[in-house]
């Protein structure tokens, strides 16, 4: 199987197209690309074959490999000054989703004056951007789940406000984008697990945000398709290739689609990512049946044709909702937030206040207040579903 | 309703987008676009007004109306003469399939010294184009069916020989696509019935396309429902804004899903179009039930999951095969090909040929040869289905 995708970009699928990279930088003009991603995977053999393959191909490559998990606007501009000391002039974006947010960003800002809050997606700040000057970018995802290779946006922490912001322009859509399960098969199950939630509520989310965008509702489906039919395998088989490959599809159709929204699960998220350090993809799975239950009078009819569309059993709102917690709990995965943030670390008002800020919050089915955050919160501690 | 889609381009959604015509010139930095259109429309209100609001806009454009129902390589050249003298910077491809078709194509000739015949869609001959020097493109469809807005080629008729052909080019993708319900209104029934069908094949058959491209297959379905829901409708009751959004958007989910792959549909119908001047979406939609029927050992599954994502009464092939056959007669389209083609005007041998020859039979599910297509012509003129 192997497949060239033309929406939302070029993308090439299927096994071993990694080896196509150095075809890649060619097709886009790139002779000394920089290749961004984190420690761990810059030591592994993955990357190493990588960097031996481009050298093999004729491309001379860089590497930038101190990005960390949650990364930071430091991570950026120490990149983007590596970037153009080396005379870089292409991006290759490669790992999870710090890997590859921090290397779009460093495309970007190579070229910018202004500092990099000042894209903040605010209003239409992106349009501050010298856009002549953004780096062409290859996007090779090594875990389904952010999809951050189909997106146009990074989400890069700002180390003196504590806050996670998220950069915007149509640029950081990369031009080509490379999905090769080999990648991903060596990934532990617990991360496979938590990566796959986050594509799930990507699909989900953007599936029942509002707003009129039917080409987002039949990826969302079909993204959520195979993750129900795939996520298992993947976890417990890891090495089924099959299995991989729908996931990073999964992945990257969760991040199309939710161009046309997101919504409480990710503003109850981002907080908790943030201030307490809690790995994205879980904490969407902890958050994920609270905020379902609590939006329930506003998605039951949506919720049900998923529902039909993934052939559950039970075909009601809450065939659903024990769908998710079936799926949880075969995932070894915790119900209540305080199975993984004490009491004590947990600063619910400055969270609630950050949930709400939350650029997610305007995709919920449901106008929010700072109390239904609260309230939402409260529930993940306690673990009681919303009636 | 009002939304701003980013995928597959950049498409502004909504009664009344039209008006933002000089903002999109704007926006892609043109200042003397040449509107392509054809000659009925270039004397209707509609384009009258358009120019109008463009002037307004302080947009002083230049028209190019002489596009022919099944256009041709002259209409382009004409076009890409009229454009360069006029010292355009933009194309405002506006109309049916054949302006948007002739529009696109006029933008990519405009730069290039190679025959427009050099660039058909075989191998990659479209990397022989200057890429620099095609013009912006903006697409405004007044039909519901083709989605040439969301394409990558156009369809030329070649004069000398008689043959459509596909010119390809990953730049034929316009920058900004307006999707204005408000611009299909007037449309008469006949040819919004004939669009829609048109608009279903493309989905249907990008559905039932082998190949993996789970995004196309989401798309596909999503196109079909909003089609089984809303075809009537804009067929009976052509005033109804929120029929007519459904189905442009229907339309332009179809093209874009059928990068994946068409089929013997398109394959029979192309022929038929260039030799006996039949409607595309019409002999689309006489073509339909002998295809699928011919096609039922390999698509047979496929089918059933459509009548479960239209919600059809009867989820079985012949349950689907039942619904297209009561939806063309409630169109008050004709079941039999000698119902629009004289049996001593049908060459057949001709036209199985060709039918072979078209790119759409590679998406064919079943592998077919040159009497499969000669058996499916005899079996459109008779009536028969195929069992």
């Amino acid at each position: 199987m192997k497949s060239n995708w033309n929406y939302p970009t070029t993308m090439w699928v299927g096994k071993n197209r990694i080896k196509d990279l150095s075809i890649a930088c060619k097709t886009l003009n790139i002779n000394k690309p920089l290749l961004v991603t984190d420690s761990g995977l810059a030591k592994s053999k993955i990357v190493i074959n990588v960097l031996a393959n481009l050298k093999e191909g004729g491309i001379s490559t860089e590497l930038y490999s101190d990005v960390v998990g949650n990364p930071t606007g430091t991570n950026v501009t120490e990149g983007a000054d590596y970037y153009n000391k080396n005379d870089c002039d292409g991006v290759i974006a490669f790992g999870g989703g710090s890997g590859l947010d921090v290397g779009k960003a460093i495309a970007f800002m190579s070229g910018q004056t202004l500092p990099i809050w000042d894209f903040e997606d605010v209003d239409d700040n992106w349009t501050k951007a010298n856009s002549d000057k953004i780096a062409p970018i290859i996007a090779v995802p090594t875990t389904a789940g952010t999809g951050s290779e189909t997106g146009r946006a990074s989400v890069i922490l700002n180390e003196e406000t504590g806050v996670k912001n998220i950069i915007f322009h149509p640029k950081f859509l990369p031009s080509i984008v490379i999905l090769d399960p080999v990648l991903t098969l060596s990934l532990p199950a617990k991360i496979t697990a938590a990566t796959g939630m986050d594509a799930l509520a990507h699909n989900l989310e953007a599936y029942c945000a509002p707003g009129y965008h039917p080409m987002a509702d039949g990826i969302a489906l079909e993204g959520m398709r195979l993750i129900n039919e795939w996520l298992l395998e993947a976890v417990n088989n890891g090495s089924n290739i099959e299995a991989r490959q729908n996931m990073l599809t999964a992945a990257s159709m969760g991040s199309t689609a939710f161009q046309k929204g997101l919504g409480a699960i990710h503003s109850l998220s981002h907080p908790v990512n943030a201030l307490n350090n809690i790995h994205h993809g879980l904490s969407n799975a902890i958050f994920m049946p609270y905020v379902l239950t609590f939006n329930k009078d506003a998605i039951e009819k949506k919720i049900i044709k998923i529902c039909d569309y993934l052939e559950l059993k039970d075909r009601s709102f809450d065939g659903f909702v024990n769908w998710v917690l079936d799926l949880r709990k075969k995932l070894d995965m915790p119900h209540r937030l305080s199975e993984v943030i004490d009491e004590k670390n947990f600063d619910i008002d400055r969270l609630s206040k950050m949930a709400l800020a939350d650029p997610s919050t305007g995709g919920n089915p449901k106008k929010l207040t700072e109390n239904d955050m609260r309230t939402m919160y409260q529930h993940s501690m306690s673990g009681e579903l919303f009636k």
